[in-house]
């Protein structure tokens, strides 16, 4: 990174202009959607309408904010465009190794980095300067858990609880990143880590499978349904099968889900006889509380007390949080706790932000 | 059970007529599934159309035959109707505590012997006698490893292997009933075992899933679709979001699962677009997967090698077999091995069975 010397907004000639000057933009295009974050320095009070998350103000010698932003993979075009307008506001920079050259490069991470360089070279001339997906997700997560306040939580029973975080007690915890599928990485410390573990059965196959039973028209309509639905339509419960009683010699209560979906099995009802806001509800359920599963049993094997999750599938939603919390509890015996990340669904892209100027990273955002 | 006289086939008044004696009917009421073992003397060769498995010879002081045969649950009239059609000639039994009485008994496990017991008294005047599920899963397979010739096989790349098990070192190891939901049991040896964990994505969501999203009349039509299916039209594949390359700084193949169902993200096509072929092979992959992770992630908790697969999820079904197979080998990094057992589905019935004179069981049997 040193190799590379930043154009910032002061040194710019665009500096004085009104129009908010953007620089560090990093994206992480993954296999659904693509994230994005920039710094816009001055009083920039603009606020994109993709923008997911509110703009963290940033006071220190650079001035301004950092932006959060996403579009969907398949729609890659929306990206280039909004890139494309901005292009002339973007740093250049110059590189080392051709001093005379005048290339624009952005940070990029995800497999979308390696799969559309040549789409971002093409269209937009800018060369895409990849950074690992692993390191992104690890240096992003560190760097929130260092440096943002109030980022981490707990959920349970609609109550969310910020977790005050002592920097020198962080480290090791477990880091699941639920995108289209799911990444489970111990960390270490910083830039020190291992992906010990993942699942398929993410994000991508609650949106795909939603898509395919219901006539939803996005995730987060599909998402939104799942709150009014009710899972004991679909899921077949321990009571379903025991005539209403507990299995209680296993600890098993009636209301334990058996067997997801286990209650569709029934000649009586086709596809359309379901409501969408159960199906939705069945699979979020599923989802949810196998990735809490699996990720307790890798933090058990590796004696990890803290379990942090990431990534674009949790989006806030109380549900997802609360089914995540409860099979973390359940599965540990109280043991081990899930925690949020409020910027859940960045850390790849603020990861690859980071890679812009890492060493000063740390001391550029203390807001 | 000592307390039970049981009237064999040898004492009762039909042991000279051609027809076969039953006696000795054990019956695993599940949540989709009722499996039945029973025992009939003489030179019995009827078979009957719903036998799932050819009858298990029996030559020791009781001659005869053990029958394995399977109902819906949702058709439980079929089961009533078979038991009634052979209920003179099911052996009775004098009960110590009512010693005048003449009741028929039968031995039950599974939840739907709590949910049916007053169906199975008012239709057949038959009592329930109880044996608790997983002592029955546990009494079942140690029966069957220690019993049964070429029970225990491994199965990988089409290709399946007996395994010898030496009676003395067969504990500990992990049993993973799939039925509807999910099982994982730690066993000790003879009742001593532990039901460590287990997951609600089993075979009734394969079934459950898979007829909402296919067209298909029967667990059976759906599993032989699978098939003729490409998993890779539903499923993002690491190489979809890499634009065709590896991941391989970790470890982590073009063609490797990222995410279940992530391609039907995708705009263009709707379920009727889809294959019902394709839907079913990434679901069962899916679940297969996801089972054998689950498991494996317990084996090394407990530092177990072996784990034994059964329940009818799995039905000597290749591509079952071989995705568990291929999943625990995967996570082990070869150190686990993923066994099956030709009896696979009636674990239960034959532990239920089993109840009925456990002292003598493992003599009655050696074919």
């Amino acid at each position: 990174m040193d190799r590379r010397e930043v154009e910032s907004g002061r040194n710019s000639p665009e500096s004085n202009q009104p129009a908010a000057q953007i620089s560090r933009l990093a994206i992480d295009i993954g296999g659904s959607l693509i994230k994005m974050v920039y710094f816009s320095s001055g009083n920039d009070n603009s606020v994109d309408y993709r923008e997911e998350k509110s703009p963290l103000a940033v006071s220190t010698a650079l001035e301004g904010k950092l932006h959060f932003l996403k579009f969907e993979t398949s729609k890659i075009n929306d990206c280039l465009d909004f890139i494309s307008s901005r292009k002339q506001l973007l740093g250049g920079w110059k590189h080392d190794d051709h001093p005379g050259s005048d290339e624009k490069f952005i940070k990029a991470t995800g497999g979308g980095a390696y799969k559309f360089t040549n789409l971002f070279k093409e269209k937009l001339g800018i060369t895409l300067d990849k950074e690992d997906e692993m390191d992104c997700l690890v240096t992003g997560a560190n760097f929130l858990l260092k440096t943002v306040q109030r980022e981490a939580f707990t959920y349970m029973d609609g109550h969310e609880e910020f977790v005050q975080i002592d920097h020198n007690d962080l480290y090791p915890y477990l880091l699941v990143n639920i995108g289209s599928g799911v990444s489970m990485i111990k960390v270490d410390g910083d830039g020190k880590y291992e992906r010990v573990s993942g699942t398929s059965v993410g994000g991508g196959t609650f949106w795909g499978l939603g898509r395919l039973l219901t006539k939803c028209k996005s995730f987060d309509e599909l998402l939104e349904l799942s709150h009014r639905g009710n899972n004991r339509v679909l899921d077949m419960l321990v009571g379903d099968i025991y005539g209403g009683t507990d299995y209680s010699k296993m600890g098993l209560s009636s209301t334990t889900i058996a067997s997801s979906f286990g209650k569709a099995i029934s000649r009586d009802k086709e596809l359309e006889d379901y409501k969408p806001e159960d199906i939705s509800r069945s699979l979020l359920r599923l989802i949810s509380n196998n990735i809490g599963q699996i990720a307790y049993l890798n933090a058990l094997r590796f004696g990890l007390k803290r379990i942090f999750f990431g990534g674009f599938f949790i989006r806030g939603h109380a549900y997802t949080m609360d089914t995540i919390s409860v099979a973390v509890h359940f599965w540990s015996k109280g043991e081990a706790k899930a925690m949020f990340l409020r910027h859940e669904g960045f850390l790849g892209a603020l990861g690859a932000f980071a890679s812009y100027e890492k060493r000063n990273l740390d001391g550029l955002l203390s807001n």
